[in-house]
């Protein structure tokens, strides 16, 4: 799953090696709320540049957590869908949203993944 | 609680703005294993490095996550601790540590935080 050897055998450091930036779990909410092509993740309010979400999404799919389809309506996109192992994300994107409403003032629920 | 400007009113992107990187949470990790010294946290099997280490702590100190306090028997030293805003970390890095023991090989649950 992960790309590179893992720091140590604990599952928060080898989830953190895979998980552990600022952005990585911003793709995985979007894809949850529906998000499908590149440019609907580029539209989201945090602002991911390019390059970065390219990067991301590669990492994703190189873990088996996101799979890319070529669009049939249109053979230079491409669509994105998360894998089981990625919906499997859900209670982390749980947890930090629950975390933050409690503890980040101003933070409000209207783009917290939807519960499944 | 955030040092910075937040990048949207979504709590996860505001938890991930304090907490999104490869060590925050692995050294509150060990805050709840009971570690409260500086030579602790740099004992841990991932090897974070010293000025990431003072890096990271000063940060959860501003963001009232962990309090510091001079050690009593060696006033060079310091103690560290969770406040009651770090322990309520706990869910995050449990649901870190599920999903890396369910979808992570050759991790296991010696090295994660214990319940509460």
């Amino acid at each position: 799953m992960s790309e590179s050897t893992p720091r140590s055998c604990c599952p928060v450091a080898g989830a953190l090696d895979l998980l552990g930036d600022r952005w990585t779990l911003l793709i995985i909410r979007d894809l949850m709320r529906g998000h499908t092509r590149f440019g609907q993740f580029r539209e989201s309010p945090e602002g991911i540049a390019s390059n970065i979400l390219s990067e991301r999404l590669e990492r994703l799919v190189n873990a088996d957590l996101v799979e890319r389809e070529v669009d049939p309506e249109d053979g230079r996109r491409y669509h994105y869908a998360l894998t089981p192992a990625g919906r499997s994300l859900g209670p982390i994107l749980a947890s930090l949203a629950d975390w933050g409403l409690a503890h980040l003032p101003g933070t409000d629920a209207k783009l917290a993944p939807p519960r499944r």
